[in-house]
């Protein structure tokens, strides 16, 4: 794990196969935010992911790609996020796409570079949670989740994703309580900062996405509100 | 993962649903060997877990139980192995069992005792790979799931499982090139002392399981032909 991570707190996510005009990417980029996450989960493309890579390579913040597609992988950022969708019904999501990476290019694999994050995916609306084949976990399957993440897979990161929705502070808490090594990245539905702050007492980095590109002042008074908190 | 187990060779594994004298449970427990398992696949009750467990305590063995049946755990020994069989085709026999039993006993889990192990079941005519819902890896499937076993999921064991079949040594030989830390275990056919030590030439520790039951004699002598190597 990148040593400074430990201290992170809030991340932007920027989806690929969204547009994002050179203000606004400054505005992200120079925002005092932690890092910045590439990723997605529909339409991603080469094209999409290099566009945003050397836009964002314009400014000193650290930048990750989150795998999604396979396709759409290239060398320059500084990490590298490989999900594993702990509450998908299928082993595929879990680990076999995963497998299969590792089979073809373990060679050229730095695991300097490489977190693997614990994903559970909370909101049934979600794309993303409909392509994994996920099912709904209660909470108790969620904190059992997050207990294998660290216990069993000493996963870097666990990420509760509510993907859009904002998503329940009380088990946020609760899932906080079973992590003492393996970091928690909460995202979903964080459009201001109170509901910025909040998320932030339980988990230690919060990811903001989707309010990028619906409301770009309100998502930069985001970063200081955990930030200065 | 026990301080010892870095210097472990040879360990025995005695299957709780099959019968064995206390004349040859003395022959094994007084070997020289660095374990005793318990573990079976087929018909693994409490009742016979128990009977192992109160008659291997007379001697000074470790003495581990591998869970392959949630109704048959039993406090009492001193470690507890949990296998995940890597190329099962179903997230069930990956994670889903083990997660379902976190959720239920996690209060009750001590981590000092238990460890993970990454299963590849590599005989297509054993009990455990049906049972299992497994497919048949090439050889770089495997030499993948021992690398992610090691780089992913950080697990202590990575066991190659031939489950009374003789295995590839070229296999077990690529396998061990990816392991630095995890340990590998190789169990499978081993029937005498020429092929204790090429297994053992490869693999950390070498299993040997149904060879007591028939042929005690070689079988015993499995240990003083790898631990005196």
């Amino acid at each position: 794990m990148p040593i400074t991570m430990n201290e992170w707190k809030h991340v932007f996510k920027l989806d690929p196969a969204k547009e994002i005009s050179d203000e606004h990417l400054e505005m992200i980029c120079e925002s005092g935010t932690d890092a910045v996450i590439v990723g997605g989960t529909d339409n991603v493309t080469m094209d999409g992911v290099l566009d945003l890579l050397v836009r964002i390579r314009r400014y000193s913040i650290p930048c990750i790609l989150e795998i999604s597609a396979m396709e759409a992988i290239t060398p320059g950022f500084d990490y590298y996020f490989i999900p594993m969708v702990m509450n998908s019904t299928e082993k595929k999501w879990m680990m076999d796409i995963q497998h299969r990476a590792i089979k073809q290019y373990k060679e050229w694999m730095n695991w300097d570079q490489i977190l693997m994050e614990g994903y559970c995916i909370l909101n049934e609306d979600a794309k993303a949670f409909t392509h994994t084949n996920s099912y709904m976990p209660d909470d108790e399957d969620v904190t059992a989740y997050a207990y294998m993440a660290e216990r069993v897979f000493h996963l870097p990161v666990f990420y509760m994703e509510y993907s859009g929705k904002y998503g329940d502070p009380k088990l946020v808490e609760q899932v906080k309580r079973q992590l003492n090594n393996t970091l928690l990245f909460y995202g979903g539905g964080i459009e201001n900062d109170s509901q910025a702050r909040e998320m932030n007492e339980h988990a230690d980095v919060i990811v903001v996405g989707n309010s990028i590109y619906t409301g770009i002042e309100e998502a930069i008074k985001t970063v200081h509100a955990v930030k200065d908190y």
